[in-house]
């Protein structure tokens, strides 16, 4: 047995469900990594990657890896020992993106609000403005809050209060689906990994980095130590592949690859644009939040203004048992996740909404197929709705 | 259109051709990293590790990456500023490696041999007892000369002159194909990436390291400077998954470790023994050469007992044309590798035989294939045979 007997409708903030494209691209027979057709679709990838972070004169990078790596590659060649980074924290993806920047020698500071909340501007602002930071970091989704950031109005103030401090966006949770305007906004590094809603399996890591970001990493007083995340390394091999022409420093993961630029196809193509796509997740993400709502349940985001519209945080309401309750919505055939904050993660649960599931939902249903078996099963567990 | 309209044989030292069992696991629908099925095969994959690499004890790490990662994973955690490195180079995997290795802090020595050879034991002798190595290290298969190193003698000799010496074994182009005992050899790290003759897409980052040498990375005296590739974090991930736990570090790729628990699972069970499967990757070896040779090619490795079992590194006979060679062999249906080795690139080329070309090759009857093409094609370059 190579897949499960059943499939079920994985609706967690990712990996989410896969369009069936970008699944038998996944299964392309072995293709050298210099093979004249994998080159055009990386160099396709590359060049899409461009549109679908709104970054023009942007440098994208495509590595094996996770969401993870691109903060090691964001701290290892944009922090150098000693450096100050401040850290807008709505999350533990706030924590841990803090300990990597902090491994690669960068002394940070964070602000941080109550959990299900975000710092207020003023925070912010009191903080860029105590001392000199080469780095501010900010998480677009937190996906362990659901959580969003409001991204504008941070690079508005980063950029009148400390123009010459790096922003750093942690798009894992929103690349594809929130809008993000890299370039207009001013963003240095938007990061994300494949599985969310850029709607492909996991295993890649993906950013695009600005040219004033690739020239702090190039200029560096001393060299970043890392090898597989230098931006030095992979540059050269990038611009090859854009230019159709084939380079080697690491084998390139082919397959998920040839998947991304499937999906990113879908992505700046499907219904004539990125925006009527943003549009789709807000519209797919009130649907869900006003039927929790109506049902008596609280998202964790405490007002909309900050809640994510990729996925779904919302508490347990009272009596019905996390394990029980995620345990019937599976047998329905639909799979949740738990809570992710270990102070909170026994009360509440997340649901995931981004990529097929949504721009194609009046196709699949997912959206409907989920909410059939949350209701369900919070009866079965006596809340009454 | 997502894939090429005709596919041609990929005969190259990695990527490899892949099973039909292997590839449709990468096109599995989405499915949660921490769902029971996955859970299940990601534990198998773990323990299968062990039996491949030949390492009851050892501890298996697959990560998102490719075999560089565990380049970066070994040096940044077992090396420390200042600390002493042998590096036996047999090829430029071995010139970056010590790259790689520098980046983290190591001091690096490496013992050589002209382009086609191997440092002898009296060479490697001598360097052991100049000074104290905190590692050494030694690609097994160099990718780029196809030179293959007699790991087994090496290790002897360390244990003799060097014992508390760690031991690092790149096998990115040997794991599943040529013998290694990596216990009962001693070695501490076995590195390798999934696209070679574990016969899975590239993406994987795949290694198992010794008791010792995992406690050597926790009790560093200074942190290593990793995030992605820190063994203190992938550590409990690892051991979850293998208790069939959910756990969360970095989000796997799960489709292609679901791909990788296929290919470990052929890997073991095949025709009764792994012993069986590498015996059929030297006769596969001797088969090619012994062709090539008779048709009066020259192999780039001096000597038999150097030349690696997994490809063929062969000089172009006098008058033939590499872009022409190569560009003929690609029209009857397969894909050749040139040189890599910047020197020398042009003056030879590389064929690729592992996993199932090899294994399965009375069925699919590669090689076959593969020697007609190169046949045809050098006669159509005016070579006489």
């Amino acid at each position: 047995m190579t897949t499960p007997t059943q499939h079920r409708l994985c609706m967690i903030p990712g990996p989410v469900e896969f369009d069936a494209d970008v699944l038998n691209a996944m299964a392309t027979p072995a293709t050298s990594h210099v093979d004249p057709f994998f080159i055009e679709k990386f160099g396709s990838a590359i060049e899409l990657l461009r549109k679908v972070f709104f970054a023009p004169t942007g440098q994208p990078f495509v590595v094996a890896g996770s969401g993870t790596l691109t903060w090691d590659a964001t701290a290892a060649n944009l922090v150098e020992n000693g450096d100050n980074v401040l850290v807008i924290n709505t999350g533990i993806f706030g924590d841990w993106f803090a300990e990597c920047i902090g491994v690669y020698g960068g002394v940070v500071d964070a602000v941080r609000a109550p959990f299900g909340s975000r710092p207020s501007l003023a925070q912010i602002e009191a903080a860029l403005t105590s001392k000199h930071y080469k780095l501010v970091t900010v998480t677009h989704v937190d996906t362990s809050s659901g959580v969003l950031n409001n991204i504008e109005d941070i690079c508005v103030l980063v950029k009148r209060v400390s123009p010459n401090t790096l922003i750093a966006l942690d798009g894992v949770c929103s690349v594809g689906a929130e809008v993000i305007k890299q370039e207009e906004w001013g963003i240095d590094v938007v990061m994300t990994g494949s599985q969310k809603a850029l709607g492909v399996p996991p295993g890649l890591a993906v950013m695009v980095v600005s040219k004033r970001a690739v020239e702090v990493a190039l200029n560096r007083k001393s060299p970043p130590t890392t090898y597989f995340a230098s931006f030095k390394k992979w540059l050269p091999i990038m611009q090859k592949y854009e230019a159709r022409q084939a380079s080697y420093f690491a084998t390139p993961p082919v397959q998920l690859i040839l998947a991304l630029q499937v999906s990113l196809e879908q992505l700046v193509a499907a219904q004539g644009s990125l925006e009527h796509r943003f549009a789709q997740h807000r519209a797919a993400s009130a649907k869900v939040k006003d039927t929790l709502e109506s049902w008596g349940l609280q998202l964790v985001p405490v007002n909309r203004a900050c809640a994510a519209n990729t996925l779904t945080a919302v508490y347990y309401p009272a009596g019905v048992a996390p394990a029980e309750f995620l345990g019937k919505v599976g047998l329905k055939g639909v799979v949740l996740a738990g809570g992710l904050h270990p102070e909170h993660a026994t009360k509440y649960f997340r649901i995931g909404h981004m990529n097929v599931s949504v721009v194609n939902d009046s196709l699949l249903n997912h959206l409907e197929t989920t909410l059939d078996a949350i209701k369900a099963a919070l009866q079965e567990c006596g809340h009454k709705i």
